[in-house]
């Protein structure tokens, strides 16, 4: 009279997701096991699954985040996870800043608040209309950036060369949004399988996002000299940097003044946009019932490992422990041991679906 | 065909973290469901189900947070909910406020990395040692007081007479620490029964925290009159209050000016520490399987709701629609409704142990 072992192995394979067809289970046999199939998945609280007719899907989700210099002589990296101010959804955010710490001392905080504010508080997010969503997320970016210039010109003698990369991430029911600016990567790993969320910002290599951001370049007025912009700066898009932005005309005459190109060459340049912008590519994924766990990182990860190798690392962990910061802790430590110079960043939002749920359910259907 | 009773063990033993005396159940009976208790709850990653064996406890919280102004004219709550810095710690914290909001927006974001600074970006909370971890809060509760107020004096002409309250939470697992000044309160809710963790810090009531509050500010040279510290502050522990702390000889002064007390009375005022002070309660307590959500609000909840009310709302909310964000709104909403005419601020960890497990595994061995 119980659970045969195939619907055991089925609910171990399926990771237990919900039911949305249990009104219909007879539950007066044993054989209504086999209605239990994985429709949605079960993010439910503790306490709701008293009643899954009524549930709604909402993640609990495991976080995990280290920040390590690693043999760099500063510590550029910087992150941030916060789960106030957006009606229930989370923020989390790596930045990976270049020529100074200003920049990410300023974003940290900063940009998490222009977002609430042009999300107003997490309205936008719970009504689920992207292009809102994302002529918000926009906004924020830009304004975010419009604040840290203003301020980059009054420190530091109005000299502050630095920039920083930034991608958030923002979670809520079912629904993953990624909105960035630069070369830190997005991964998620369903049931296993690698999905890569982001393309980087970069005014090198030959795929679509890279090309795109090379013309924009370009169309600007810049240009690029060994997959640097102006010989410079190797992300194409970031905050801060100021001297591809307010400042590219000054930039041009310091350029003359250290022999790095011509008076007469920079006669000719006519710039139409700035360079580096800090307007953010957003996407929205939706997180179904095997959507495992959210994996961001700066480039001194990805410089290293591998996206499949970094995701199959991160289950293996998961698997042995089950601790999310100690497996975002040894994932770090395996980029330094692979021979990582950079500073590495990672945040690790594991969605805790309730894996345990289908299985449980489905006994239960068993024993009636 | 059915599942074997190993098999069964190593279900409920492994992917529930489950119970050791489940062993000596006699799985032919339904009357072995009487056996059946929750020792240890299941917090596991979806993926390290597969590792049972190995799996540690591992708490994916939702969150809910809520701060609503109510029928004041100002909003002096504020609230934060961090994930990041604290080694796989959350800190959540609400600050109610008064005299203005210049020390709740100096607080929100300094008493965190305050907190991160002195407990060594969590490295002493994954230690456990509970002595370390407390002086190394009241460390950051007085530093953050001592900045608060340096900021204090060089703003709005020395004269903010602002302060603020905080409660700050710090959740890992299978733990939950606070560390508190002012009125605000923590509740938690274990399989639906409240357990009050925090006493306000008030100058009057009869109750033990209250006496020894009155019996500090009375040691300390202050006198209480109308429950009030001098006749103004109803908290006895708080942020900021410059008067209370550097500024006392002034206040009295200013008393004279404004007739609130004689010459002749302050010549006999010798005070010896300073009336309100930063220096916070710290508890812990152990969470465990039946530990459903832990609740912290302003008073502005408390003095309109009581704590079983406010966990049974809480309970029934979840139950309906398993939405903690949604939940925490609806109480706000509720304390309102009840006449709050405070600002009232929630904050809702939805700890996401299975507190399924019991009832599901009873069901579970009916069947056998």
């Amino acid at each position: 009279m119980a659970l045969s072992s195939p619907q055991l192995q089925r609910f171990l394979a399926t990771e237990f997701n919900f039911i949305s067809n249990t009104k219909n289970a007879n539950r007066n046999h044993l054989t209504t096991t086999t209605v239990i199939s994985a429709r949605s998945p079960c993010r439910c609280s503790a306490i709701a699954i008293d009643a899954p007719s009524s549930l709604t899907d909402v993640a609990g989700i495991r976080w995990g985040s280290t920040s390590v210099q690693g043999t760099r002589e500063e510590m550029e990296d910087d992150l941030i996870i916060r789960s106030d101010g957006l009606d229930g959804f989370s923020f989390a955010a790596v930045f990976d800043g270049h020529g100074g710490v200003s920049s990410i001392k300023f974003l940290r905080d900063e940009l998490y608040k222009e977002c609430v504010t042009a999300l107003q508080g997490g309205i936008l997010l719970k009504g689920g209309d992207f292009n809102a969503i994302k002529k918000a997320l926009t906004v924020a970016f830009e304004n975010a950036d419009k604040k840290l210039l203003n301020w980059l010109e009054t420190i530091g003698e109005g000299d502050d060369e630095s920039g920083s990369t930034a991608t958030v991430m923002l979670i809520g029911n079912e629904v993953l949004l990624i909105s960035h600016v630069g070369d830190s990567c997005v991964v998620l790993s369903r049931a296993g399988k690698v999905e890569v969320l982001t393309d980087s910002h970069r005014p090198y290599g030959s795929n679509k996002a890279s090309l795109q951001e090379i013309r924009r370049i370009r169309e600007a007025g810049g240009w690029i000299v060994n997959g640097r912009i102006c010989g410079d700066i190797a992300v194409s898009r970031a905050f801060g940097d100021i001297r591809f932005k307010t400042k590219k005309n000054e930039m041009l005459k310091k350029g003359v003044e250290e022999s790095r190109w011509s008076e007469k060459f920079i006669s000719r340049v006519v710039f139409n946009e700035d360079l580096v912008i800090a307007s953010p590519d957003t996407f929205k994924v939706a997180l179904g019932s095997d959507a495992e766990f959210v994996l961001l990182a700066s480039d001194g990860l990805w410089d290293y490992i591998k996206s499949s190798e970094a995701v199959a690392f991160v289950r293996n962990q998961l698997r042995e422990h089950g601790d999310v910061q100690v497996a975002c802790d040894a994932l770090a430590q395996a980029a330094l041991d692979q021979g990582s110079q950079d500073n590495v960043s990672i945040i690790i939002a594991d969605l805790g679906y309730a894996a345990v749920s289908t299985s449980m359910i489905a006994v239960i259907y068993a024993a009636y």
